[in-house]
């Protein structure tokens, strides 16, 4: 886990590309039934991939999830949390995540992430995080109205440039504009969504 | 000064509106000619009004504001610092401020608010402070790329909040909806940009 | 684990009293053997009572005591860590414990509190923190040169009083001035050590 | 003032000797009448040397400075600031310092230095920043209950190292135990308190 503390070098901008994967879950925290992101398109998605056991996603992360659950409206922004053991299984089971929750009070729903079908010591990462190819904890995934993924952070983000990309994904139409307008289809053809610029910090 | 380290309760949101007024200024610093608003039509203009013994301006609002000239592109964002010197004003006079950006490193460009001309004495407030209404220090002043004041804020501003004002400014086309449909023309009321809309924290 | 958060309202001085009771310990971490307080005598021994779920020992308490552990000569100070689990039992066993130390790279011995004899389910609470009467996490027992408990404290306290705390310790000699004046003998009440005074922050 | 960011490297412990020099103060606030080192005989003094616009004063040495005011009690501690202007004279003058404690609410003692009689243009250092020879802004000085300097320190200082130093400092005797019992003469000519040692952090 030690390469979650350290921050990726990597431009967080070139992550655009097809729909977001679907979440593969085995159970959910904080929340009266499952969510899919299929239930939550229309709004701007913040998937937060973490650890319980995490430094970096005691201090950083989670208290940024937590901020962004808080400052914006629930219509606009829907905050998960995904629980992505990848070591330490035996530490971090759902039950022993249970009481990290609740003593952390994180209200916002974390899910956890399916262990690989064949089984921790084999493959030990979880399914969801290897489908998004994430690199470790704590990452973030921006996930836009139309359900693209447009960020794939691993490590910290400072608050400015992450409510920047937010303010900009929100201002975005939950319709796609080469959808309502067929005329934008010249001369792009794959209707791909630009991705997010941001200066590295 | 006091009031400079408290948080105001208006919303935020609510200050869309004409033009913004004119800067005012006696003295430019880190700046080899003057600045004009209207020089920076086509980009969003951080106006970042502090006095250099306000505690809540040192300690949050300038720091801020070297972040987000860090943070963003140049052609996206200007920041501009204003020092509204309203008392104290023999110990803020423009030598001392020279010495206070010199030790604090503060780069970006610092406008002098032209005191008023009936002198401090008569009219604490220096000119440019009270053509925008600004009720102490800090304050933020967000302008948007047609020029128009979009959020006047007094007191501390999160960064995360701060942040998704800015990518929405920044998403905003430099040329307003109104100049490529002519029918809404000028006058038509409806052509007022939106106010920003964000959760109070 | 809620009150673990929270600062206590009595005076962490009036805690002076008898020998320190032993340490109970079902397992050690950081640690080549068993560790006595015996075999501490003529240090300042820092026991840190923590759960690893309890935030505000993760946030404030754990730092400290590593901050302690690099500040202070060994020969002078013994940090020592006391997992004293009395809630959510099942998520914080010493395999969790285990990976919870390697993750936040804590370097000093770490005990686990032996469970009550009668089980976590007829009474939570472990045996050194019964015989310590710790009101919960995190907790500091400070510990003279001579084996006496000199303060007990619960919630956080502030590096700046603290090190007064362990300077005044430091600066006691090993052996007793009631050793080297034979008129203080056994049963004599003003041989006690003076309880440590500072003025709560 | 860029050297008053670093930290030392020499050892703060080595400065043990004479008794303290007497401050050479113009002007003194916070105060109703003129402070001697010799008034304070019998506490331990806290002098922060400082210059109202260096940022490592405002943003460590001068909140340290207050938090030390605020921890012990005065009976024991007494806090003195000392404006140790070296730069930029113009800016930091009498009248600005009084505006600068009015703001950042500083309430204990501060003494203004005396300026070179030789003006600050030939000699810009002040006096008893000379007389110490102090390396620059913040500085701390710690002088003893008998009135000798026991650590002169450039740059910052851990919390938790100077309360260590002060509750060692606060356990010796004001009366020192060579004046009251002769016999600890033997071999110990000098008679000088021990330096203080701490370990650099």
């Amino acid at each position: 886990m030690q390469s979650g503390a350290t921050t990726n070098s990597d431009n967080p901008s070139a992550s655009a590309g097809p729909l977001a994967p679907a979440l593969c879950v085995s159970r959910w925290f904080n929340a009266q039934a499952d969510i899919s992101l299929e239930s939550l398109r229309g709004r701007v998605v913040v998937l937060h991939a973490f650890q319980m056991l995490c430094p970096a996603c005691v201090s950083h992360g989670l208290p940024q999830a937590m901020k962004v659950h808080r400052t914006f409206a629930q219509s606009d922004v829907a905050v998960l949390g995904l629980h992505t053991v990848f070591e330490h299984h035996d530490a971090m089971a759902p039950h022993a995540l249970q009481a990290f929750l609740e003593e952390y009070r994180i209200s916002f729903p974390v899910a956890v992430d399916r262990p690989s079908p064949n089984g921790p010591l084999a493959e030990p990462v979880p399914t969801t995080m290897r489908a998004y190819e994430l690199r470790g904890t704590p990452s973030l995934v921006l996930i836009d109205r139309q359900g693209m993924v447009r960020l794939k952070h691993f490590g910290n983000i400072e608050d400015l440039a992450l409510g920047a990309l937010l303010g900009q994904l929100i201002a975005e139409p939950a319709e796609g504009p080469q959808q309502s307008s067929p005329s934008t289809a010249a001369g792009d053809s794959t209707g791909a969504p630009t991705p997010i610029q941001h200066r590295a910090t």
